[in-house]
């Protein structure tokens, strides 16, 4: 499968582009192409070490969705508008995109979850996007470190939401086939802004407890 | 440590009272005191069977605050209102009460958080509570129905929120007491909203996957 990732140099795309690019091709965009195609060299140097062809280039952001069969959004909220008002809408048309987005600022040295008036970023996002484009959320409560250090075993639990059954099942195949990852059907979009207030709470409790990168798993 | 339980006859009372009576004692509260002497009798001839001597009775609720040093508000959220509308105020002074409670609704086979005004239960709670009572939210979400059975080894991770830090370090200290439960410091009781919102969401997962009494261990 060919997985386009928006904002494809930062944590998450490394982290899926190391994890997943002996399987499938993927596409890191980034507004600054140059960066994308020195960190998907820097990806495939790594898994060349260790004995594994990874498929894996860097390009813009508008190319990498426009070539990928799934997209992935991986940006900071506040960055998301303005980065897709920059890509050809007809590029996400029918195509499955992962949001992993969590609005949140830090106040008084607390994170809060800060979800738009739509009521989380994933409503908001769907927004932007044409009808046709299928979003799912996943992946939003996995420590960003955590991605890219490919010996760390990703034993967490990934909830997922969507209004499309079909994508939802097939972003949850995606994600079951990362690591120990264990994706969860949480239900419709409607409760995404619930995943994504997890991250801020996560981070906070990190802080407070003095402990590193927490994540979240289900038992 | 004297811990009374609103609604004591309900999992959360049941649990903390198998699980703490060897140590605290435990006054079980009820709108119906004679409920909560039979709970309170049951409780004592399950730990009797493992040799073990509890140290529980029933009474109503206002009794169970009364005679309480730590107050635990085991209600639906519907009935935390009406609930503490019928005890003296008085009672709760200085005491520090803890909040599990989550407000949720079923919609459509999903539940939603559906938060008071206020923004959370705690925050609507700590209204209805004289300014000196120290409030704490734990055990939000812990799947109810492994509280009261003995031999489930409780491995879970309580996120704990306070605006009184000495309170809520009390609590944490009394969470760490229970089976191998593990309490974190989530922040001010302006976080709760969050923390309330996971159980909804673990609910609506654990139907989805077909999985039972799903709770939250972070890692």
């Amino acid at each position: 499968m060919k997985i386009g990732i928006i904002g494809g140099t930062g944590d998450i795309g490394e982290g899926i582009a190391l994890r997943v690019s002996d399987r499938h091709e993927i596409i890191l965009g980034s507004r600054d192409p140059a960066k994308a195609v020195e960190t998907a060299e820097k990806i495939i140097d790594i898994l060349k070490e260790r004995g594994i062809t990874g498929n894996c280039r860097g390009t813009t952001n508008e190319d990498a969705v426009k070539e990928a069969e799934l997209v992935v959004i991986s940006l900071p909220f506040q960055h998301v508008a303005s980065t897709l008002a920059g890509i050809n809408p007809e590029y996400f048309e029918n195509k499955i995109v992962i949001s992993p987005v969590n609005p949140m600022e830090r106040k008084d040295g607390c994170f809060m979850y800060c979800p738009p008036d739509e009521g989380s970023a994933a409503l908001a996002i769907k927004k932007m996007l044409p009808e046709s484009a299928r979003l799912v959320t996943a992946f939003n409560n996995i420590a960003a470190r955590k991605w890219a250090k490919l010996d760390v075993i990703l034993d967490y639990t990934v909830a997922v939401t969507s209004d499309d059954a079909e994508a939802k099942k097939k972003v949850m195949e995606f994600v079951s086939e990362i690591s120990k990852l264990q994706p969860v059907d949480a239900g419709k979009l409607d409760v995404a802004c619930i995943v994504e207030s997890l991250t801020p709470l996560t981070i906070n409790i990190a802080q407070n407890s003095k402990l590193k990168d927490l994540s979240i798993y289900m038992k």
